[in-house]
């Protein structure tokens, strides 16, 4: 049943993402693709090979195939960097409309962590000293009152709703419905479920990822093969091993290789070319 | 039932346009906008009136919320103009992985019409002289089969696919699955379905709106009303318009206004400010 | 000289648009346009007259031929409503690489003004009582401070950047790089030069109109003419408007369109056709 | 001189791609990339590390601030391959309003090869025996000059050009202008010059390689390095790899990659990792 797919999970202290609609599952990637191969196809006949193959391939358009409509809730500083993402549908509450309501985002103690000193646009594994993590914790809810008391004083004084609203932090919680194909979605997903996204985004990401994977198993698994955890190496990376390779004993690697399990016939001939062995 | 939507109509000789799969319908519109307006929409509380107010207003977004996939056949050149609307996903039958099947199109005797003097890209409302006419039918007819006799020739000599296939002509059958959301098939019907469209592409355009009509038949009555028969009047005939309407009795147009049971009391206001009367 | 082009005008208190860069111009419409039509346009001979006509039919893709790149700064809210345009590409300021500047808008305050009754969305062309307006401004320059203060602050105890951020306010200023085609930029016009749009956006899309003009003035002037100050007339105000004709003595209104010097002598016979006489 | 680099590169027998205007250049890139950085990235001062990091993270927003427009003519099949980028903006002659000039792709005699075997989408490498080569192209010719001779008949009988056009075949050659970003060029250039593609699709992206590489060096570079030219494993070959690394001396590895003169500190930090050695 269809209902049975369309769950809620919450995401930080106030936000959530909720799968409203959906149209397509594993069998509508196969079904378009066989519109392009045509009777070509026939001798690959299982649908999973054929799922993954397209994946593998970057045969992406039977990926769009797949739509998904969500409901979600997260703080504007999220959707900020959320809506960047072009391909997409989008529904946002407009606080020139409605009058927003007194909900921010507030990072639990733990996360508050130091601004990373390796990457310029990331925060660190290790977090305040637990007293000024209070001190920060404490700044920002009370500077999240004041914003809204504020807020609430200008509407109380007439001042439209498009103006009053100016001074609300990015911190404020928005709602959006948000539309989006299979393929858009997991290129959305490699960006934001990485290491190097802002865990607050992330948590929707994998959200997101959670509601989608009972609909389109085969596909997610693909997608984690051929994407999300696969490496790329550049052409000096490429070189580099495989020079080292070319003069080195590599009956392991072969044998490795060819006893795969999860590698297909046709994956194992092409590793070997990619590897020069 | 949705399988009761999803039924198929033939176009032109040998094509069809067959509705595949859709998300969403009228109410998908009004959940999608009443997200964006929040409570503040609470007043225009009857649906239909708010989907026309956004047609009208051309607040267009939540129409990008419903979905539809359809099969579709139809000759190469009609692709080639219906492939130019870009906000579509498309998986298209490939010539390199598939034989094509012997199949063109071969228009009715009555629709071969003469160049049209007044427009460079139509034909004209009349036919040619009955006898040209099985003449142009006859010749169409043989070059087909001779351009599928060499085609068969080139691929019994073991010529690749992707190149035998380079002197089928533009009125070869090609299918594709076409997937596009309300909006932008709004957008496309308007341009199609217009007399100024060819006219083969026009039966696909048709068919495609009677498809989706009684799935989303208020968004269809006010896509109808706003856009498919609306008149736009460019700045030079609007004040034309208003210029002789100022020196003219009025009254009349006031009261036909004022009487309509079709213009909401908003239009009633704003339609009298555009003829500034 | 291109570079005589590329000026900069402020908008709000802090805020700014310039022109950086773009290619092509009203000449690169029509030549666009001519590869379309091939030969068979050489009887329109007249530049201005075939970008007029485009516009009008609405054959838009000439028009995606010019491309302008704009450098503009501008309040978080405005950014909000201004990136919900996605054909363009952007190149936004981020908060996680760098630290704000302590800079916001704040209104002058005879923009403060109440919340409109008639139209949810928009402030009234009232403005509050002087006093009350007083009281207003001193209240968001208060909270903006508080907000840097707050910011600062937690820079100071080490917190990453990207996480003391959420409380900054809406009306904090960003920059971005903002590239779009001509096309996409009169629809992005026609929506926010709209007297419902938010004042402070309508300033950025007014300043962004100032700079393109010189450089596509036909465009621009066909564009005001056929989309910015035409009226849309629906299929109902079009029937009203038609039968009020047909009672009516018309005479002088013929007399009007054919001794219209700004209609084109096609247009005099499609605007006769629109109205029905 | 801008005009240095408008140049016309001969494709095919009877096609070109021509280009006609551009805007921006590598500097371009680093300067839209430096908003988003804004202060941020003093410390990477080098602009070829810049533009380099940006294509390695697929950091690709800045690549889309460079805008090139071609002048292409090619073979409808060429076409409907390439049309299928949607991220582009069209101007195609239209065979409704001109006549088609008698033109068709004939391809080399070296050229007319086997079906391959091992793909289903592809030409052999071995060609067809000499004396049917020789047969395939007199077909092929005389095919041509049969729709060609069918279609100049319908065109003297009067038959409207939209519809005499439906039996030309798809190798009759059409002109288009097309415009594009670097980024999605990228896309495009990475589908098309693969040894995948069609032959005939490759010449062309080959020759649009050409002219924007004395425009773009430094991003064509790295486009090579870390997409054209770069191996994707998938987890599963990653997995293998790093299997038969962990129990191999790699003392060799390390040292190449040390000493690689090419991988920047950081791509050699990260190429360990990605390693797991």
């Amino acid at each position: 049943m269809k209902e049975d797919f369309l769950k809620s999970i919450d995401c930080l202290d106030k936000g959530f993402v909720r799968l409203v609609d959906f149209m397509g599952d594993d069998t509508a990637i196969v079904q378009a693709a066989r519109v392009s191969y045509g009777e070509g196809t026939k001798t690959i006949s299982e649908d999973k090979g054929l799922i993954r193959y397209l994946l593998n391939k970057k045969h992406t358009s039977p990926f769009e195939q797949v739509e998904f409509k969500f409901h979600v809730k997260a703080p504007i500083f999220v959707f900020r960097q959320w809506q960047r993402t072009r391909c997409a549908s989008i529904n946002e509450l407009s606080a020139r409309y409605s009058e927003m309501k007194d909900e921010c985002y507030l990072p639990r103690i733990e996360d508050i962590k130091l601004q990373s000193k390796d990457n310029k646009q990331c925060r660190d594994d290790k977090g305040l000293p637990h007293i000024d993590a209070r001190i920060a914790l404490e700044r920002m809810k009370a500077i999240q009152e004041d914003c809204f008391a504020q807020y609430r004083e200008l509407l109380d004084l007439g001042v439209a709703r498009e103006l009053a609203r100016i001074n609300l932090p990015v911190s404020t919680y928005s709602e959006m419905y948000w539309k989006i194909d299979l393929h858009n979605l997991f290129h959305f997903l490699k960006l934001r479920m990485d290491s190097h996204a802002q865990m607050e985004i992330r948590v929707f990401a994998n959200a997101l990822y959670e509601l989608i994977k009972p609909i389109v198993p085969i596909a997610c698994e693909a997608f984690e093969e051929y994407s999300l955890y696969a490496k790329n190496l550049s052409l000096a990376e490429s070189n580099t091993l495989c020079n080292f390779l070319k003069e080195s004993p590599v009956e392991n690697l072969l044998t490795l290789i060819d006893e795969s399990d999860v590698l297909s016939k046709r994956e194992k001939k092409e590793m070997k070319d990619k590897l020069g062995i």
